[in-house]
């Protein structure tokens, strides 16, 4: 069949593909991600590229000005390639232009959520027994002696027994193949390797010699925006490294949703398992090449995600999620080998996945509760999990309930003009002079400043308020005109100037941003509210509010109180703890206590489909206003 | 590289072969199954071929005469091809010879121990419960609501847990990614199919709609020399089909030491595996075919055979089998899935082998206490297997304990100069008058007699015996003449003759075939005496005698007393189960119960190594007579 070549720029990498390929797939198969929120449906007009030479067909959008026609500027997903072509890829159109950023976002682990516990988090948090998931044994066998004829396979059960009244009765056929030159070129001597979990130890491997000091595994949090990934040494649950990158299912849409409807197409389903295990797979072998591990020595890994994400992971079709009446494959997985999933770790390692709720509460939701411990406590604590979904679970030690409030990316800084994660870089302070409207702002890193994270917009539009520069509705002062810029779209303040921005670009707040800020906050707000309508409650009742997400530290409660994202209680209820969801995997994978802990908690969260709640939009409907339309909420606010 | 062409006649079968490929791997490979009792080392002249074009380089060995070296005659192991070459292949060196008449052996099964057990073993044989190792649940679930949202592996395992009170946790990763399909177009009504042994109950698979009924499996008694097999429905326990083949490992040598050594070689355990699989997978198409059954019914297969046949089979090394201290890799096998094993049933079908006490014990004898019974008697019971390794058991409720007398397989009729197995034309009776040596027989099926199998090897030393022919030390009278030829390599009985014969040569019975049984037949008289001296018992103290093996319902009772293979005891104590492996593991196959017994019976069996007893080669020596040198044991023979 003919072939086409198609080059994008500036890389100048050259692809040779079919006649009518689109163009956001001949990106993908050169390794070039674009921005695609939409799925490559033709939407969310992210995917522009500049067509520089050769011939395509391209279909009409909305999302393409004649101004841009002009340019040679095409949505990448609807445009086809009919000859050989070149492209250039504008910074805006990529999914990596914040890479580098990324990249040195494993740096806050430190200090967020790994050696020391923020803020008083210390004193809820719950304390595991440490005991890992996956156990090595090592068993000093002695020689067989006539008098002594056990069979190789029975003289381990047998020290097994003996020595840690272990009673293995499973062991794989491939690892009783090697078992007996194994044992004789070991001087017999041997390590054990086994499954902690199951009612039935099973060996999952045995090695020669005594590595019981080798074992490793990794926690992850697979969201639906950015994957984090720790590596732990088992046997002292040291944390010996830590990294963030975006998922790479991002080039098919940017939720859950588009996602799943992606997944329904044809290699849909195992492309986005493989881009999602492409990160996880490059994740492991850099840290485990920078701590100068043996990959074999990676005996588990610990997931935790959304429910779609789980089942991609697992190349499981989530098509049933998003179709009445919203049901996963499963919530609870087995336990399977690791390279089942693909993930390349020890060929005989263990995939772990952390149990989910329901479709829309996952075991990133789980791995929260357990990492704050608030199903122990007599105390009514919150979570908050501000990320793509904004789940909460409200309860104690006799009851859990949770949510899924749908706020969409916005305080994890996408889907705004000037959005991007908590990274180098991003502002996570703003600060505007009532009077004046000048702006002071810190950023991570201390970096030029490249965007806004959530936390900056949380201050922004606090300040904002205060400043009147927006009103309660969030509509900006019509008679504002210091750093206020009127465009096509609506009217935007500009946060910092081009000239002292990283992108060379105004960093600014537009109408939209507000608007979408506002929606995802009273998502969240009227979420909780309803938990405590239904279970008879008011906010005062709760003794803490566990606040999980990419703020890191930096979120300034008061800030959040302004615009009535979180609730006016004593502050010192307000307990922010990071990415709980790699936290609580951390947990799991050092710990069987935990592990369990998160089956029995999975269990016995029970769900409120807010969507079946007719009270619901009523309460969104209330929290649409700057703190909200309820003031006897706020009564620190007027 | 250059190959060369090599032709067998009469079948005209041509095979290409890298320089120096000897002839017997040659053959092999084209399909054509050489006599090679030593492995291949030129030691037991068996694999005879005749030169008739081409060039070859042979080794000299004492096994071809100067006659046999003009006629073109060699021994195909030791023979290498170095151009083009055509052979012959004589109807003596073909190890199926017999091959028509094996095929009618299954036959024989219905009169031996599948429907009606023989003699008196009904009032002895222990009936277990029915309960099948796999078991077939059917599910209607209903399908989900906006009320009842639970994901469809919970579904599933709600429902197994309200229904059959079993609590699932595991479950394939490749069976979860069909689930959502599966369900849905097959009305949420299915089957989850489980492995009942373990004390997990994990879903092994699950088929759309009820298929509850179609739970087949097979039971196989995989012996050195025979592999029997019968196809077993496993909901009503019936056997629907029964076939016997020669193990195709007889190419690689006639027993278990030769092929341990020849597993050892270069590629060697593989060609053994296969060759066993080989005949499983056969013989499992072919009764599935006769019975109209689709192989994915085929749900399990449990296997019993020495111990070195297990290995062979799940390709494990056996070498230290052979090697003091004389250990194997496993007595106890895992549960694993048939086709790790390469065994074809359902891809996710298991493989269940019957656990056996020590090297030169195996699971066959497990599978054949297992269908006696004896290790729930309070009656001392004694189980004699007369196999290639004659294994004996004695024992009751309170202790077992084995042997294995080497006994060689003599009584199979196997290594004499016209022994066979018990098959179509094969000689099981043998009448000699004692006045005029006038032979009369009996044939297996009434055809013309091909050969003789074991009872009749022991009816016709009897009347050997008692027509004075040969005397009790097993030498021919010097003055006989009548029937009685010398050859070059001694004395031979001429029992029919050519003219009588379907082989068109005389059947004989060699003064090399009377020291040959009768070695036999003392190593497993002396096995058991010294059972009976470690116990402090003696013959008398035995209630009951299980004779397992070949010989099926034919076995003269009194010529096996008169040679002094068995006892000069009651004869009412005296039972034959014909293949009792084989029976043991279809009890096991159908029945939870016997599996379990199983394990504890090879737990509970201990083992007497008897090269390692003084008094074995006392005992041995004593038992070279017929009857024996102390005839105060065989008072009822003078």
């Amino acid at each position: 069949m003919k072939k086409f070549k198609v080059t994008f720029e500036p890389e100048h990498k050259t692809v040779e593909v079919s006649p009518q390929t689109n163009v956001l797939q001949a990106a993908i198969s050169a390794g070039i991600y674009l921005n695609s929120h939409c799925g490559g449906e033709g939407v969310c007009g992210r995917c522009k590229v500049i067509l520089k030479k050769g011939r395509v067909k391209t279909q009409s959008t909305g999302r393409i000005s004649p101004q841009e026609k002009e340019k040679g500027i095409h949505l990448a997903c609807v445009t086809f390639i009919e000859g050989d072509a070149i492209f250039e890829i504008p910074p805006d159109s990529r999914l990596n232009l914040q890479k580098e950023a990324l990249e040195s976002l494993h740096l806050q682990f430190k200090d967020d959520y790994t050696e020391t516990p923020v803020l008083a988090f210390e004193k809820f948090k719950k304390n595991y027994c440490a005991s890992p998931l996956i156990k090595k044994l090592f068993l000093n066998l002695g020689a067989p002696t006539l008098q002594d004829r056990q069979s190789d396979w029975e003289r381990i059960q047998q020290e097994l027994r003996r020595r840690y009244n272990i009673s293995a009765s499973g062991c794989p056929l491939s690892e009783l193949r090697r078992l007996g030159n194994l044992l004789r070129s070991s001087d017999w001597k041997i390590t054990a390797v086994f499954d902690e979990t199951g009612p039935k130890k099973d060996i999952l491997y045995i090695e020669a010699g005594d590595t019981t000091t080798k074992n490793f595994g990794f926690a992850f949090d697979i969201g639906t925006t950015t994957i984090s990934g720790q590596l732990i040494d088992l046997n002292n649950q040291k944390v010996l490294a830590s990294k963030s990158t975006y998922n790479k299912q991002a080039q098919f849409g940017s939720d859950v949703i588009t996602r799943i409807m992606y997944a329904a197409k044809n290699g849909g389903l195992e492309a986005l398992h493989q881009a999602v295990v492409l990160d996880l797979n490059e994740m492991i072998q850099k840290m485990a090449l920078e701590q100068n591990l043996d990959l074999n020595d990676i005996t588990c890994c610990v997931c935790a995600g959304n429910t779609t994400m789980m089942h991609l992971l697992l190349k499981i079709d989530p098509t049933h999620i998003r179709l009445e009446p919203y049901v996963p494959v499963a919530n609870f997985f087995p336990v399977f080998k690791a390279y089942e999933a693909d993930i390349r770790i020890n060929p005989r390692g263990l995939l772990y996945c952390v149990p989910g709720v329901a479709s829309y509460v996952g075991g990133d939701v789980t791995a929260g509760v357990i990492w704050t411990g608030m199903y122990e406590s007599q105390d009514l604590s919150l979570l908050i999990d501000i990320g793509t979904n904004g789940e909460v679970v409200l309860g104690n030690s006799e009851f859990l309930i949770s949510a899924a409030a749908s706020a969409g990316p916005a305080f994890e800084g996408s889907g705004l003009s000037c959005g991007m994660r908590a990274a180098k870089g991003a502002i996570n302070k703003v600060k505007i002079n009532p009077n004046s409207w000048e702006v002071s702002f810190e950023t991570i890193g201390g970096a030029e400043p490249l965007g806004i994270c959530g936390s900056g917009y949380i201050d922004a539009l606090a300040e904002m308020l205060n400043a009147g520069i927006i009103d309660k509705g969030g509509k900006f002062d019509p008679k504002a005109d210091r750093r206020i810029r009127s465009t096509t779209e609506g009217k935007e303040f500009i946060l910092v100037e081009k000239n002292n921005s990283a992108s060379g670009k105004d960093i600014v707040i537009t109408e939209a941003d507000v608007d979408n800020l506002k929606r995802a906050k009273a998502a969240i707000f009227a979420a909780v509210s309803i938990l405590l309508v239904k279970l008879g409650l008011d906010w005062k009742r709760i003794k803490q509010i566990f606040i999980a997400g990419g703020f890191g530290t930096s979120l300034e409660v008061n800030n959040a109180i302004r615009i009535g994202l979180l609730p006016d209680i004593e502050r010192e209820k307000f307990c922010f703890i990071g990415n709980s969801s790699l936290a609580g995997c951390r947990s799991i994978l050092c710990s069987l206590e935990a592990f369990h802990s998160a089956c029995e908690v999975a269990k016995k969260i029970s769900y409120l489909e807010l969507s079946l709640e007719p009270q619901y939009t009523e309460n969104y409907m209330a929290a649409l206003f700057f703190p909200h339309t309820d003031l006897s909420l706020f009564p620190g606010i007027n």
